[in-house]
């Protein structure tokens, strides 16, 4: 039996922080309380004068990602390492079919890439085109492999776009599954017609990549989704909000009673978009990620939403392409292939720029780094707890650590890092997964192949709310 | 010379009201002034205790539409003149095309159609397909017919809906044109899977109606399409807006700057969706126009968007089916033609619900039925302004004569009034049409084919400062 | 040794709902888990098919509040029994000092009447009046006490009412000693303007108490306070938020990252003001409150409010004026002594309207019934939460169980209901308080004196953050 | 007989621009057309490739305003003059009375400092304090006098100060006389202690004085201001908005469609609060006025306001403090007196930054600069309009012109620009007041004396439709 026992810390959850040991065993926390006894042959970490919070789950991550017969830098053993690195413990990756690809069959390519995985994994599954053979594999992949939410890409136009037909179809079908629809909302045709005219003004570079993909793109198409989304009667999800006006729209719906959600990327809340205009196409290459980042002023509309509760999660979207692959794009910037990474650094970067201003309280931290995500995608308190029977993911943290982010220093494997040079204060000090220390003081003890594939059921509270609510506006017909 | 002087009335504007004479001559108006004399042989109206106003201005019917081999009961000259005995002295129609069929086609179809009318009008002609002679014809039209608008149907799935594709190239061209892009906005996906639901339920009376065609619907098309008009930098507006969640995305884009205009019919101001319950089906179904009637709320919102200025102009959308037609529906809501009148009754309404009540003073009401249309589309002061060089289009208005509005006494060849039994105090006592006393104290004296196409000049001034604007926020490349 | 064991329930904690037996000893819970024992002696509870939740905490009643000579009908110890009936167990009431009393003495003298409360209790206390002896009892009341709220009224001019100028002096000495200013929402000057006017309308019945109390009025100080908040950096919670103006204000402010929290009355989410045209003086009178009911559509906004997390408590106001008292206002509106009951149909009314119709999870109504509020005046986990550690006050709720809520069977000491004749599904089966059972299957068996003060330490996490928030804006002087 | 022809120009309106010849009379235009003849000894302008617009209108203005025993470095005469040159021809400035002055002593003392005025002036009048007399003077000021508008200051505690007791009797007292209220709103408690506690901070110098007054200090006045005026049904107009919170307090109140309009400084328009950072004490406090420039972004929304129709005037607030006087504070920014200029550079400011970029039209820039101004105060179309009767104030103005804004060459007697090196395009050319030729190509021929008071009518055209809004939403008592 291994058995870790930390001691003397305060522990933060999403309700509330308070000073208590925390015991595990056997990757289960089995006790939490002052003054706990060592169980023997238990390791003991003194977590004096720091916090003791939930492992970081990122529902956004795109590992090994395959792209033009090449991948992306960081496969699921060195992105999940890396993640741990930064007091994360568990990711959300995507399966992405190709259009016309069997749903089943892609999941399990994926599933097989995840199999080296460090930590604990999980899926969302993207539709991207629409039969009724995709219609039965949403069934079988939430009823038999935990799939509890379907991702949908409203741009990539001739690609992995899907149109308003197929969201309205999925969207209904998720419904019935009990499974979360989300988006990436962005209005693909938009997309293609201001990728074209932005070259026509002569503009290939980086800078023509935020211009091609101006917030009122990604607005629109978050507003069409959670319309759609809110006639049908079904909670819904929106993947990295990144400018005020997306956040404006999940804020109006909210504020109509509907059961939309956020979440915001770590990147979208510190940097803008003077990133594209940097003097070195490298570099402004390296942060291009779709949607892009913003003008100065967003970053804080997105910081406000987190606040009020408008928006509630936190993700990276970590997708790590080297300099070489970038530079595809060297005469297009809409061949620069889109991603950036981040798992590691996110919750440094959140402690920093969000408790340490007072933006955020330590419960409030913890709530959008790893709870939030795991009540919407229905994995609490397995997941996103300091709490009896959880998961032991936990992360000892430094408030008093301080540390300079850089591609020179950091585990994924990308050349590359957005955050490059910033110092920040409050850092892992330990990191445990399933109850095993894998990161300590520096030292990352990942072992490849250690993580699970983690089931999520369907049927979140949302859905039983979803459904009395359709009962109760049920209309009725007139008899004449 | 036919001249005609009226005598002692209230001349009102949209900028102001003041007391004074006017003259007309030959089909314009030549004076405007206190104690003007007559010349020999005028004809002399006392105007005192009325108001002056412009002829209305109704920028949206349909008369004669074709359906299923019949057409709506009015035609073009029994639809004009109805409104000219409401006071309203000028139509803008639309032209049609069926998918695939050539613009200019269609366009002499309606024109051949329109000879007959007994006022002014003019079209707008809608973008139902796209290709390159679609692009090529729209320039035609612009340049050498007069056509100065292009209308988008967003619903209508399987039959005249555009998609986005061609929204964004249609309102891309139509800015090239200088002429406004015009949006039906319902989602039309949403509304073809809804029409199915509701039937499921076992409802397939006309109550089915507004539950098919909710008010997100209507608002996210709205959204959308003001989204792709704030994309591309052109103006906007956005026909028979019926639900205040449309009104706030139009008062949002305009909170940003934009040129977003938007039209509210008659009827969706003072009706509301109770209509569709009504146990008779015909009453019911004489209703069923899109978007519906809306729950007890939306009218009030309508209003004050027109009050506030964030809503422009009013129409009636005038399409009459009879009885007989709209039994096509009987088993099934979903085929029941679409279509109300009001064409002769919008000012009364709008009077007695508006400026009786202090919601409008006289002017705002002069600006909301015709100024502000004949400036958006670009015939201004031609129509919609009392002054010397104005078309002799007037409407004199008794504040203090009362009518109660019924089928059976309207002079509209529909068999139904969406607003029976309603009194209004203040209707107009004269009507003048091309200087022509054509309505005179009850006495309608409309001339089949005297009406005149009106052409209307592309590139209103919206369209110079849009273009400023463009110059001003170009994008630079960097230079690397 | 009290023991009393809940079997086979599901436990509805704010943050989840899962199938636990809970086990009580000494007041406190000592065990939440499947499968427990019950220890010798202890008594058993079987819960099946029921909910264990948290008791509710009302956080704005008035018992035995001294009128004119008089007193509300409910005094401590009915009030609480009252509340224990319907499943709260926990009431926060008011000290409400004359203008120029010393706090303390007004405390002392209500701490004496709370003496014979049957359930747990707190006090908020009133700040009517301003000098330097109210700011250092302020401190002592916080620091010696347990006080950690303070009350203002910006309504009753030429009595309680605050200015401005003591609002800011408060609200400052507030966010020195760690505690959380509240609002009672109305301007004063208005109120006292409008009451006047209505009068000269010749209207004195109840149906000018509504007229003289606009929703503007309400909305109008709400904002007023919360701007002076944000300007302050202190947190602010605005108590009985009854209208859609103030509740939109309490969100403008959220959205911009405030710290503002808005209180619901069960009351003002289900009646509208149609109450006040009742042709019975008695009738229309027993409901004159402040604010008042509101017109219909603004109860949805206010449970738009509770679904979306810009409001987050409910509560009743319960102050219970008898009919002999009410009717001091037969000749003028004014004089009707404000005040409703509820305390004891609170939860059910909720569960009924909130979670039937799918508005809220069983969770949220946990949050807005009791968890929330236990945070903000910071008694969470010992009040709010089903827990180890918290005190062992429970409902377990029969959400099969119904009623029909009358004054002739409810335990108030009131004469009237105002929910009266409504039939609710979801009852409490027993209350336990302090680990006894208090009230079994509709056996009310409230002990007089039983209930305990409960002291609220002052500096929740809202208050870290707030000190932070200013650290990180502070301004910095420019050398010249 | 003094005739002025101008000749080949395109006048601009605020509803539309057409090329016209403009011919003057005594004072007065006689004719507005196409190829008009000189009348014999009429001088002729040329005015092709020019706009002949409406002089401006600047409805903010402090002439001569008296300061501890010394006065404003522009008189009337100086003032006024000083604006003509930049095309501006009339000014509405203000009668201040000291707290228990009589108004009408007051208004006597200002018309008399005022009759040296180089072109048309009018007068505001402050009500600073409240009593029967008061109440009494306020209509023999509008019956008698002209005054249709009353200012009310929401800052300068124990000062100026107006508390809600007399905001809510003067606002109604305005209603009953169809007269304008006006504010200056912040709220003067909050500038008060914040003045103190910036103090506290160590903070003396300009840079202070931007945060003793942050944007919602000025947002909560405005948004009380209106509510009263919402709930008494009276028009309200809010001076100098310079924070976008402010602007959405006007917008939002519009969207309920309450009569609500908004003046925006040009300076608000272009300067932000960096100028208070200036390491130089005279120039920071060069730019000392209130509501102080703001951060970045709120110039933005302010422009948006404007073109969306929810701003509606734009004035200067013009007061001109010299260096010495503004040294009065040099150890306390809060003694710095307020005030900056900008009578002379108004038009050209906003013509190159609205008019040139896109943002307005040449017609909004009429709307914004002139017409809207007269309309509000009820002196159109004498004042606003070009149109035959109106009187012959004019600005010709020449689109290519340029010009460099400086203090070195500015009319005014203020030794600052706050537009200091700014290069506009977009000047006038001649200004016409009376008929007269003001202004020649640089060539200032003011006359001293020569302006003339201006009466303004009460009950402007809102007025009316308030009283019928009053009637239709009028309560009746219940028969009980």
């Amino acid at each position: 039996m291994t058995s870790l026992l930390i001691r003397g810390g305060t522990v933060v959850n999403a309700d509330r922080a308070f000073v208590a040991d925390v015991l595990t065993q056997d990757g289960k926390i089995v006790a939490v309380g002052e003054n706990l006894s060592a169980p023997v042959g238990a390791t003991v970490v003194d977590a004096g004068g720091q916090y003791v919070m939930p492992g970081g789950i990122d529902p956004h991550t795109h590992m090994q990602l395959p792209f033009m017969g090449t991948t992306t830098m960081d496969d699921f053993f060195t992105g999940t390492a890396a993640g741990m690195a930064g007091g994360t413990t568990t990711i959300i990756d995507f399966v992405i079919p190709n259009p016309q690809q069997p749903l089943l069959e892609a999941y399990q390519t994926w599933r097989g890439w995840a199999d080296k995985s460090a930590s604990d994994y999980s899926f969302h599954v993207a539709i991207t085109w629409w039969d009724e053979t995709v219609k039965r594999d949403m069934g079988t992949l939430v009823q038999q492999e935990g799939v509890n939410s379907f991702k949908h890409f409203m741009a990539y136009k001739n690609a992995i776009m899907c149109d308003d037909e197929t969201l309205v179809n999925s969207f209904k079908r998720a419904l019935e599954l009990g499974a979360m629809p989300t988006v990436h909302a962005e209005n693909g045709e938009l997309v293609y017609l201001l990728q074209a005219e932005v070259a026509k003004m002569g503009i290939s570079g980086p800078e023509g990549h935020p211009l091609s993909r101006p917030p009122m793109v990604e607005a629109e198409a978050a507003n069409r989704a959670i319309a759609i989304a809110d006639v049908l009667g079904v909670p819904i999800y929106v993947v990295h909000v990144s400018c005020m006006e997306a956040a404006d729209a999940i804020a109006r719906a909210r504020a109509r009673g509907q059961r939309v959600y956020g979440e915001v990327l770590a990147g979208h809340l510190v940097l803008d978009d003077s990133v594209y205009r940097h003097p070195d196409f490298a570099t402004a290459a390296a942060h291009v990620m779709s949607p892009p980042f913003r003008p100065v002023g967003h970053q804080e509309a997105l910081w406000r939403g987190l606040q009020s509760g408008n928006l509630h999660t936190t993700a990276t979207d970590h997708c790590t392409f080297c300099a070489a692959q970038k530079a595809a794009g060297k005469d297009n910037f809409a061949k620069i292939p889109n991603g950036t990474g981040g798992v590691e650094e996110r919750l440094a970067v959140l402690w920093d720029a969000g408790v340490n201003t007072g933006r955020l309280t330590p419960s409030e931290f913890v709530a959008i780094t790893s709870a939030n995500t795991a009540k919407l995608f229905n994995i609490y308190p397995q997941k996103g707890s300091v709490s009896v029977g959880a998961d032991a993911d936990l992360v000892i943290w430094d408030p008093a650590g301080t540390k300079t982010l850089s591609a020179k220093t950091q585990h994924s494997k990308g050349d590359f890092n957005i955050f490059e040079g910033r110092t920040v204060r409050g850092i892992p000090s330990h990191t445990v997964s399933q109850g095993e220390l894998v990161f300590v003081q520096g030292d990352l003890r990942a072992v490849q192949g250690k993580g699970r594939y983690i089931k999520r059921p369907a049927f979140s509270p949302n859905f039983a709310a979803a459904a009395l609510r359709a009962e109760a506006l049920k209309p009725t017909a007139v008899t004449r």
